[in-house]
């Protein structure tokens, strides 16, 4: 029986492979697409002609449908006093390291959804796009609609359900605090109202008319089964596929996932201004994983890169961003679609 | 089919009601075990003779299993110095009220299970025991089980699950960071350790050769399926008994748990000295829910009694712990046994 979800986009399995930026390129998305599941590509860090040059592999490589992600974000005001907080914040570790504080590199590219990424939507007319951090401006959003995509969208709290709902996405992605990477949060900051997906995830199904999505610790066939009993149309996976062949994550990485650390993660704003969960190293560690001193997203990551730089020289990750959701068990260093098979076992 | 722990205890249904001090005495429990599933007495804020009236109640009501709960905290120390900080916190608000800082009461009676609560257990022989804060000394531990009761304990982290087997305990409680009250977190005091139910259960099964009791998040019959699916061999639901005919929870208490406040709950250590679950509030608001002031459990409430009275007596809660956890949407103000049989309503 297929859910409501799958009816909607037209997915043989109901389980997407969550957008993951830094982690991933359009191989994985391809691979999961072309298996059966929603395959994601996360454009949150790419540029204009990345995405669609990316676009382009997806589409030529398969027909199913795939999913587009982008980060709705208000762009930073930048802040001289705070850049001076943050900067000296990491003070002692560029001493350490030898590095110039005076050669921190430009802010990467990192703009949210815009106009420019609406016209590659035209352009590819992708079955659907999700966002993150809420969505882009009416005009957008209708530009999007128009594409003819289906959109989906990210919410940490039933409130957040709600506000969504009532702009008309076509599906909610119930994001549960145990879930890896960036929190969606995007009607506060108060990381005190995040709530895990098995107490989220009912209360937002009870609240809005949509079909909605669980994401969040889940990481085997049990945990999609969990989820679709808890009234889910279909989940969202991101930390187990973060080891399978086609994810680009970097050998530090895949070798904290694997060590008993990836046990203890934890919230942290310090990678780049926004909460999100990743594997507790040093940094968050010394500073604590939340500081008031990091300067806006996207912006905290520009003074962390030369530290991260010179410690990944060295083999440590002690600088490095290395996300992961609560449930690291489920990660395997195997094909994407092997993966995906394992979690609908049970269907 | 009756799972392991239902065989274990003889229990009909695989649903403990979650001992939760303060709200309930043995009215709670005596209606829960005589409906069909294991009742628990808390017994962190009663008096030896107040426990032996209570167990005398159950044991003359019903002769179903029921649990009798402990809190296995190490005595605080005194001290000074940290004692003045937190006076000092809250100094503004005893000015506000009209208090006089020197009539802070002494403390509370809330003793560690001891030696005399050990005695009690000999003449009862309760058919269950569960400890929260990880367990009493070895020589008590072997007192307890003397008795015959098989003893249930909570685990905050798989680490926590481990070393509960090794010392031998029945069963464990996997306490998801949704839950209400007090975490039962023992081997460390980091909440960044502190895992969702839905990632931390089937972590905690799988590294576990015991039956595993899903605690927080769980407020309805799906969520009771969803923590079986997921290898839960019973669940523990708390937050959904307080509005309940046989709780005794506070008129101010039950109106905050039906107001749109109940959707926004916070780990704080304000009320206690040790983290614990409740819905926000001001002073939560005003200190931030976890403070580096506040002196050890169970000391803190001690400066805080005259406050929560005091305002309590005008009808507000501002200076209360509203315990709850992060899914309060199954409190209904029912009969315990009906409420016991909507959450069995899927098995």
């Amino acid at each position: 029986m297929s859910s409501e979800l799958q009816t909607l986009i037209d997915i043989e399995l109901p389980i997407i492979q969550a957008p993951m930026a830094g982690v991933q390129t359009s191989a994985l998305a391809i691979a999961v697409s072309a298996a059966g599941g929603l395959g994601s590509l996360p454009c949150a860090m790419l540029g204009m002609q990345e995405i669609r040059d990316q676009l382009a592999l997806i589409t030529s490589a398969t027909d199913r449908p795939y999913n587009i992600n982008f980060f709705c974000h208000r762009p930073p005001v930048e802040d001289a006093a705070r850049n001076a907080a943050w900067q000296n914040a990491l003070a002692p570790y560029y001493t350490e390291f030898g590095l110039d504080p005076g050669e921190v590199p430009e802010a990467e590219d990192r703009a949210p959804f815009g106009e420019e990424a609406l016209e590659i939507l035209r352009e590819f007319e992708p079955p659907v796009v999700s966002f993150h951090f809420g969505l882009p401006a009416d005009d957008l959003l209708q530009g999007v609609r128009a594409t003819g995509a289906r959109i989906l969208c990210s919410a940490t709290t039933v409130a957040e359900a709600r506000w969504l709902e009532a702009r008309g996405v076509d599906a909610i992605i119930a994001q549960g605090l145990e879930a890896g990477g960036h929190r969606g949060m995007f009607l506060g900051e108060d990381i005190t109202t995040q709530v895990g997906t098995l107490a989220l995830l009912p209360q937002i199904v009870a609240a809005v008319d949509l079909p909605v999505i669980a994401a969040g610790g889940i990481s085997d066939a049990a945990g999609v089964g969990a989820a679709l009993d808890l009234g889910a149309s279909a989940v969202q996976v991101g930390t187990a596929f973060l080891l399978c062949d086609e994810a680009t994550t970097a050998p530090l990485h895949r070798e904290a996932l694997t060590s008993p650390g990836a046990a203890h993660t934890a919230l942290t704003n310090l990678f780049s201004g926004r909460p999100a969960r990743g594997i507790v190293n040093r940094i968050m560690r010394d500073l604590g994983p939340i500081s008031d001193d990091v300067v806006p997203f996207p912006l905290a990551s520009r003074a962390l890169a030369p530290l991260r730089s010179a410690a990944e020289a060295r083999g440590s990750s002690d600088f490095t961003s290395l996300w992961c959701g609560q449930n690291a068990s489920g990660c395997r260093a195997i094909p994407a679609a092997e993966l995906l098979r394992s979690l609908a076992a049970q269907l």
